[in-house]
């Protein structure tokens, strides 16, 4: 990834104001902690501009664009390496997303280093905080979720 | 207005990715050729980020913020001396809006010009070219209204 300065004032600019960092629990019985943890970085437009987020998508250099139903495409960067690199070159120029900006990296670290469904209960309460700095009013499965299912498949110990 | 290029290129991004570039004619019997020429550059943001908007004023030194009752607030720079400022600053740097940026430029100088309603009608049929550019679907005035407005005024030499 070689951005400019300036290239990166710029993505912040545009995240700032039509995009979403965002982490997300999702059920899933495949995995060890039985959720698995989405991480997105998403920039949105209008359907029209799809020429427009194909060049940001080369600028950037990882993600895939996804058409929506209604008349919106969103680039989407999903992977946890990807979203490391391109946050840490943005995030000193974000200005209204620079918590959520922090809180994925932090998220990421903790991720890396869970050894314990306790471990995997404390970052779910960290993924929690997104909430409040996204202004979600509802999320499906939060921290209680998580501490309900590890309990039940007695994967915590009381 | 002290920007930085980091600013502009910021500026740009936000402009881009969830502002707008346009002018709209609107009539008005006090105005010598009946209709004025309303230009302006917003940007949009969901009223919870009312600090960030007024932070983004103090940096651009121009407009002011306006609170719509569905919960947008709109930064507006709507005079021409600080469009015509703010616009040759961030240009360079808008990747989707640069087109409406130079139009509206153009606009402006065509616009001090004028010295009759032949001149005017002229800048009319500058003016409906934003519609393209936006992806209006319909101008409630545009080139025709004001013709047949000058016509019927007998401003206009037929």
């Amino acid at each position: 990834m070689s951005l400019s300065k300036l290239d990166c004032a710029y993505i912040a600019g545009f995240l700032d104001a039509d995009g979403s960092i965002y982490v997300q629990l999702k059920p899933n019985k495949t995995y060890k902690y039985k959720f698995q943890v989405a991480v997105n970085v998403v920039f949105y437009q209008s359907a029209k501009e799809k020429k427009f987020m194909r060049n940001l998508k080369k600028l950037i250099k990882k993600g895939y664009i996804r058409e929506r139903k209604d008349g919106i495409i969103e680039y989407i960067i999903g992977d946890e390496k990807s979203i490391i690199e391109i946050l840490k070159r943005i995030k000193f120029y974000l200005r209204l997303k620079r918590k959520q900006a922090n809180l994925m990296l932090k998220i990421l670290e903790i991720k890396k280093d869970i050894e314990s469904a306790k471990d995997f209960l404390d970052l779910a309460k960290k993924i929690d905080l997104f909430r409040d700095l996204n202004y979600s009013k509802k999320r499906k499965y939060d921290y209680f979720s998580v501490k309900k299912v590890l309990q039940r498949e007695e994967l915590l110990t009381p």
